[in-house]
């Protein structure tokens, strides 16, 4: 599955390429991507703000598009808010983290939505790793459009 | 002064190549960026959100790296953390822009904190415009570091 989704992802956001993102792994419920610091280098020899938050955008969506296929969710998703939160600088290359589950505040209401085949919006926090430190919390508002 | 700085970061953050990152006008007081739709288009055929994010975010340091330079503060520039509002969708190439002068609630707190050789935090706003309509309000946090 995780192959599908590459190329997807590669094939419609093709930026995703050029910031080294890749898929580790890919469920309906959670996702771990690789990211490359090189082509994401910035002043300081950290990974730049930037590149930062659109490999964990690229991985927020990807798990929600994911979550959605799955569900049988016909909706167009789209990011509606992204706050990101930069705690230590990304010395190397990072993994971008997130989980989509039962336990999720917004998960219930999200399937009473998908089931009315109505509109829905859904809060994730995705997380940059680097050496086993998280270094940077973002958490996205997205919104699936029918 | 332009060239300066878009050699600056076309060199330091090499990303800013990929995604199509070009200075219009630069002074300590305001920046306008153009910034290219292809490179950075998505599965709707809209910019990617986090491409977008990443042309604020370029566009929001080079101003405040040109004023830093320009006033002589010798600090290091990074960002604590970002977050941006998505209103519409970017369907063509889009500018960034965003201005820091006396009228901005940090401007006095950061000559002070200047004069001092203090670290200082500054908050920046960018907006991306599309088609003459505002299609995303970026708010940085960054920090001046002594």
């Amino acid at each position: 599955m995780k192959n599908k989704y590459q190329q997807l992802v590669n094939n419609t956001i093709p930026i995703s390429k050029s910031i080294g993102w890749n898929i580790q792994a890919l469920s309906s419920s959670h996702i771990i991507t690789n990211n490359l610091l090189a082509p994401n280098i910035n002043i300081h020899n950290t990974a730049f703000a930037g590149s930062q938050y659109a490999c964990c955008m690229a991985t927020g969506w990807t798990l929600m598009k994911c979550w959605a296929d799955l569900n049988e969710y016909p909706a167009e998703l789209v990011a509606a808010e992204g706050n990101i939160r930069y705690l230590k600088p990304v010395t190397t290359d990072f993994i971008c983290q997130a989980s989509f589950n039962e336990q999720h505040q917004d998960y219930k209401k999200l399937l009473e939505r998908k089931s009315l085949l109505k509109s829905s919006s859904v809060a994730l926090e995705v997380e940059i790793i680097c050496e086993n430190i998280i270094c940077a919390i973002m958490d996205i508002k997205f919104v699936f459009k029918i």
